[in-house]
């Protein structure tokens, strides 16, 4: 079971000449879903300046992929669910799954890694606890 | 006589389920166009960190229109000229004309505001002197 | 009073490197409020198969254009609303406002054009009685 | 070595508020890249009206994926290489390499498989015999 589900409805924007919505609007679609999970469990992935200096961290993804099964076309409304599938030191990984009317249109997955800027660098860190707890809640057991 | 011309070709991704590029997609290529035309004369809307002090502006815009005359598909090749019609005291007004074979498809404009961050806020300021030489150049006497 | 609202939170993708939302998004948020705004009084601006030949339409824009007041960041949640200002025969004009916390962020202007396919070649026409009687109802005397 | 390489700059748009190019950008450079190299060996994507019939065929993906390894920044110059890796009886498989200053800044995978319109339905074939030859020389053999 997905541990959180948002909707999308395709706009025209979406579409392209073969009057499918294109390949790359997914991986858009999964960053806003993914936000807007991280949102539910009360984190953002853009800390603001009230933010404890321990939970400035930046999510920047190593890899995101996507498998195509079937096309969207303007104003479907697509379901897009995630889970997050691993929680490591640094790094989590999502699933991410589209659906219309109950069919898989395509499944997407992407690792974001826990970042924070040190002299001007970013540098890879571990998940600070009170993080880790909210992704907890993204997972299949958590949810 | 336009003061810059620069051509782009008409990639899948610009165009939508109308089999045609997305009309806002002509304000990307504005953008582009004013870049690619400011460092043909020296200038670059991002300043460095070796700009100096006096030169640290940013170019934020105020409006943006484009008309629309006829419509452009994947692959062709669109040319794009820019011209800094009006150079006022804290801004800047360019024209834009998109061409395919001599014929006109679409003509833009666009106001960019001359700005410096000032205590963490936006404010619009005067153009520097040797950033208006460097416009002067983009318009019709100058070029 | 504007006919219709709609509400859009900026996503990661629709900022840049200055930290707010990308001149050009304004334009895309104005189709998909056009959009959501046709349906709510039942129309789609692509006809489907099903849709009397009489109804057949499309409308693409023979201008557009933004006003810039204030920035929007990462998760703002923005307010758009739509009013057709004018209803011609063959065109209609539509006027946005965006609007955060009550302050308005940018206006903007679009003019549709009712077209239809004749012979492989897009020919402007009248708006049929039906889709005019829909466009009514996003006028400030119709809403 | 690759078979085919290209160069994009990065554009203002291409950029997000954490400074650099939003990892969705990557998948778009890939078309982009992917359809030069076919203009490159005398295919295209979109089949003209002229297009013999036998080969009238579009290019669906079935996949897509990137590994991130460092970031880009505006007005960098991205070196971008296409290699036909594999090409199987229906679907061809792209690699392509990001780099920058000869450092790489990420990779990329795409699987696009040969398909034709068959009764209103997009359906999977054999990649006809021209266009295998033209794929061909974007193998490491055929380059």
């Amino acid at each position: 079971m997905p541990a959180f589900t948002t909707m999308r409805r395709v706009e025209f924007r979406d579409t392209d000449a073969a009057g499918i919505v294109h390949f790359s609007r997914f991986f858009t679609w999964m960053e806003e879903a993914e936000h807007e999970a991280l949102r539910s469990v009360g984190m953002s992935v853009m800390p603001g300046q009230d933010t404890p200096a321990e939970l400035q961290v930046g999510w920047p993804r190593i890899n995101a992929s996507c498998e195509y099964q079937k096309p969207l076309r303007f104003e479907d409304e697509v379901q897009i669910s995630v889970l997050a599938v691993r929680i490591g030191g640094k790094s989590v990984v999502y699933e991410f799954i589209f659906t219309l009317d109950s069919q898989v249109i395509a499944t997407g997955s992407m690792t974001a890694v826990c970042c924070r800027l040190v002299d001007g660098q970013i540098r890879s860190d571990s998940i600070p606890a009170d993080l880790r707890e909210c992704l907890l809640k993204l997972t299949e057991a958590g949810s």
